[in-house]
């Protein structure tokens, strides 16, 4: 595919009807498209090989017959699973809707039809929809607190919207637009003060505002958002702070709670500010967005410190081995940054996007594509037993390797609908021109006033810094290509058609090239790749003393797979110089750092874990060269320990 | 009470039948006891305080309803509470039993009766006893995983033993022994091939082995123990390792799952080779203890790194904000140690009780006596909401001061119970003479081969670390007081009548003076207690680079209840001189540390909590003293930080 191919107006998954108060318009999923490199091959993937699976599993774990009993009596299942796995089925299919934009599929159009048909049977003729509550399990709306209706109707909608967008089959969206137009009846204009304990359904009835022009569609979702924070969703498990319910949004200055309703409900406030104008909505977004960078987000991109609750925790509490980190958070993040670009403009956000989908998200699946972890942490003490063979993990078990799937599968599907509607995350345009945000091979084109503009890009980026970017359609006026210079980046270098051109970083963070541009000119940006020491925050308890390796994008890790190296008595010599190397045996070719280190032996404490620091036995040292590989590779030759931050020394004098 | 009292053979809570196997010889709660000082006065309000307390809230919650419904129609309360809840009222009446070795009290007494008399008439035909499947909620034995039936039915025989101790009425024994009956008929003899989810039956069944002399008990303990390991318990939700079945435990190397049930389940173990003499099972009790303490122990000797399952985590994953650190775990980690104690003779494993009974055990509850934690963290990073008034909140909720009562009530009984029968850590008695454990105010006596020799305790420890010794009973012949030096502790001193004497540390950790002693004769054991700088294991990242003081056996710990100090700030100079004050306005008195530190400023850091390690900002760091107080007064001034561990830094030579 490049920009030749003809041209698909799909809208992207966030497509704001307004423009006034976006800094930066999306480009539609047709005009914006991956073209090769690492992110191609996980779209091909994902069709490929994450789909059947996930298919299988929805099959298998009976969310699928969930469905079927309800209007077909030969099914005599009982209801299986989680009292939200219905949205399991709703993201697969918004995951297959995305993905449908690359090219038709009649296996997957054929799975698509089935479920529509399914679900239009299903629903009630209020256009009230959960097989939860239709198996008779629980009354309507009766258990707001845990019961999900609105959050699987969120997706449901989502799907729908998807695939109206990329096939024009309108049938699902019909089904998703009934339940909304039921939701607006029973909880429309205040006629009911509460909302759902999961958000979800506020940037989904945004998006349905934006594809339908229903404006009551928008006035709900900003209902929703305005009861929520006033203790209307009752205690739950873990008190009103775990659904964000405990403050307004607009009061609110940072993350708190579960971290994946925190992001989705920011996500939603976001898209309301988008639509209506409200700064408080923006400037709440913002302030917590910064709060949660600065205080409360991993290297890797994942946040969620905690188990208990899947929460947020207190600033600095960041501990890389009892992390939670739920995929689904990352994600979320990733949701909630990429609408605060299109606010703003600021290039910070497209920086968080791209830490966390080279680390945390893309470290969330196995290079086979067909194993996930839920949880991601960034140290691995002690190797865990695999995930089990034909088997679903709690989510809360952690095993030592990717799971097939989960007894709460929201992970895999939310990965599947993100990989497959990257694309909505590559560019922008303006009135100006282009704005590239992340690089990959890819091709984009927009529609300025004076006509369409189109380039592509060349790079083998994240392995390597250099980024040819071609013009393939200009038009007779000077318009802009704006690159994100990232802010991991010391020196950055241009050259447009060859001559080497100043980079001036500018405040959003990016460089701007104006000028009349014709076909065939080529800009190249050069971000010099050498691996860096990273240290954190003084005030992270929980790896002070201890510094990471990156290059570039990327976050590396130290991984022993084996036992043959003791990560507990790893230390990193940070002075010395770390070396970029090639290894083709691994993971079929992949960048590893050498780094110079020492193993310290311990073995002269003995007793307690603590000494009278005057009488701290001495520890020996021996030198080890040690090899960082990438973060998101870990696991996946087996149970293994791992660590991304390691005890930082200054290399000896005397070596 | 001084030791002219009239002797009380009450036999301590573990007093095993043979000597054979004993280093030590447990003494009589009647021949040791507590005079005075920190524990007496935590006895007085543990009966005065807490333990009304405690009844009021068995009424609350409905725990005495569960069982009254059973036999009284007028009672249509449905049962409440947790499955395991009956143990609330026999580990209540088993604090009550010790505590009654201390005088008499009709109103302890009249409760007792009543509760007696209750369970007499619940208590089925063939000696089974359980609110929970009684109710029908439940069949017997259906559910080991989870139901608690024979851990409830351990802490009844163990309730029912203090008061056949205490008192000498056996009708609650009796109670506990029909039920130990009716389980040796069902479990007994392999008639039962799998176990209960929640060790503490088998330190309770060997305890009334000891008690009866009835072999069938301590042998259905010991079948208890070797069944588990091998998968017979099932899943649960955190697999089998959570409850120690995932592999024998005379294989297993370190603490494993659940830290409150492998300690209890350890105790037993200790129990079980007591009286059978089979040394697979000592050596693994010791190597796992061994391992626990050198890798798996706060220090404050809180155990049980995870919320997640409540359990120990890995080796060196012990992080002071996020730890579970379970208040039974602490009280479990007492009656295992003092089990190896009796055992082995080695002072180690006094040290840690020491360790845990003055700092995780004693911070767990308020200095008003009626206040509890059932998580106890060494650090808390942002104040929060303080425990409801009149409310109990989840144990898991970890509110910012100690809660009346807890969802699940497990540790405020535990609590009294260990208070009750504290005098029995003090002191033990072998062919030579007598060993002194703790030190508080206190008189032991104990029957040698040629008569009997006692001793009275003055000091004003933990305090002070004077200790004077004086023999009140002697003999003719020589015989040995033996003195623990604790770990901590650099220049003890010693004089004996008066003269100084070479303080020589035992491989035991005790000085053992040998002498014909005559009554008047007074040893003083002076304990020099300066404050000081402790640094944890190096494998430990938690608190790489951190510093805690403590002062003889005391954890102290940094707390601003206002606001007025911003802990995530603050540095210790560690070279700086430490200086222990009195402090008379603070809890009534008491010692703290003042240490010179620095307020760090990270103001110049901006956006994410990370950065590029030659770009890392400089922080303005500016003087303060800090004050230390003891970690077991933290809390008691309402929702604050806290930190027992702070960064460390040397003093800089301009000031």
């Amino acid at each position: 595919m490049t920009a030749d191919a003809p041209l698909d107006e799909i809208a992207a998954p966030c497509s704001p009807r307004s423009g006034a108060r976006l800094a930066l318009q999306p480009i539609s999923i047709g005009r914006a498209r991956v073209t090769g490199g690492y992110w191609a091959r996980w779209q091909r993937d994902n069709r490929a090989v994450t789909t059947p699976h996930a298919t299988h599993w929805l099959e298998k774990d009976g969310v699928l017959d969930n469905f079927r009993r309800l209007v077909d009596s030969s099914v005599i299942a009982e209801r299986r699973g989680w009292v939200f796995c219905d949205s399991d089925l709703y993201k697969v299919l918004e995951g297959i809707g995305w993905d449908l934009s690359r090219g038709a599929s009649a296996e997957l159009s054929a799975f698509v039809a089935d479920a529509v048909a399914l679900l239009d049977r299903v629903q009630e003729d209020d256009g009230y929809l959960n097989t939860f509550v239709q198996a008779g399990l629980e009354q309507r709306y009766a258990n707001l607190t845990r019961g999900h209706e609105l959050y699987c109707a969120g997706h449901l909608i989502q799907a729908g919207i998807a695939l109206a967008r990329t096939t024009a089959d309108e049938s699902l969206l019909a089904i998703g637009r009934r339940f909304a137009d039921h939701l607006v009846a029973e909880f429309g204009n205040g006629r009911r003060g509460d909302t759902d304990g999961h958000p979800e359904i506020e940037t989904a009835l945004v998006e349905l505002y934006r594809h339908t022009g229903e404006r009551a569609y928008l006035d709900l979702a900003k209902q929703l958002i305005d009861v929520r924070g006033h203790g209307v969703i009752g205690q739950g498990l873990f008190g009103p702070a775990y659904f964000q319910d405990i403050a307004p949004v607009r009061d609110q200055d940072t993350v708190i709670g579960h971290a994946v309703r925190a992001l989705y409900l920011l996500a939603g406030v976001v898209d309301v500010y988008l639509e209506t104008g409200e700064e408080a909505l923006l400037h709440a977004a913002q302030r917590q967005w910064r709060s949660m960078v600065a205080e409360k987000t991993y290297l890797t991109g994942a946040v969620g410190s905690r188990f208990e609750g899947e929460a947020f925790g207190d600033r600095f509490e960041l501990p890389p081995d009892l992390i939670y980190g739920e995929t689904c958070a990352s994600i979320a993040g990733v949701m909630l940054s990429w609408r605060l670009l299109l606010a703003t403009g600021d290039g910070a956000y497209a920086d968080l996007i791209e830490r966390i989908l080279y680390n945390a998200f893309s470290g969330a699946t196995s290079v086979s594509r067909d194993r996930f972890f839920y949880v991601n942490p960034l140290h691995r003490r002690s190797p865990r037993p695999p995930a089990p063979t034909g088997g679903k993990p709690l989510r809360t078990d952690a095993p030592g390797t990717r799971a097939e799937w989960f007894d709460v599968a929201c992970c895999p599907p939310n990965i599947m609908r993100t990989i497959a509607s990257l694309s909505g995350y590559l560019a922008t345009s303006d009135d100006r021109g282009i704005q590239l945000h992340l690089y990959t091979p890819s091709s984009v084109n927009t529609e300025l006033a004076a006509g369409e503009v189109a380039v592509s890009v060349a790079t083998e980026y994240p392995e390597d810094g250099v980024i040819a970017v071609t013009v393939e359609r200009s038009i007779t006026q000077p318009w802009t290509l704006s690159l994100r210079i990232p802010s991991w980046c010391r020196r950055p270098a241009l050259t447009v058609a060859g001559e080497p051109v100043p980079v001036e970083r500018g405040a959003r963070g990016y460089v701007v090239v104006e000028r009349v541009w014709a076909p065939g000119d080529v800009v190249v940006l050069d971000l010099p790749m050498p691996a860096r020491v990273t240290a954190p925050h003084p005030a992270v308890d929980a790896v002070r003393g201890q510094v990471a390796i990156e290059r570039g994008p990327v976050v590396f890790c130290l991984e022993s797979v084996g036992g043959e190296l003791d990560l507990d008595a790893v230390e990193l010599l940070i002075e010395a110089n770390l070396r970029v190397e090639r290894d083709e045996e691994l993971f079929d070719g992949t960048t590893v750092v050498r780094v110079a280190g020492r193993l310290r032996d311990d073995s002269a404490w003995e007793g307690a874990g603590w000494s009278e620091i005057s009488a701290v036995p001495a520890s020996n040292r021996r030198p080890r060269e040690l090899t960082a590989i990438p973060y998101r590779l870990w696991a996946n030759r087996g149970p293994s320990t791992m660590r991304v931050w390691a005890p930082a020394v200054h290399a000896p004098s005397i070596p």
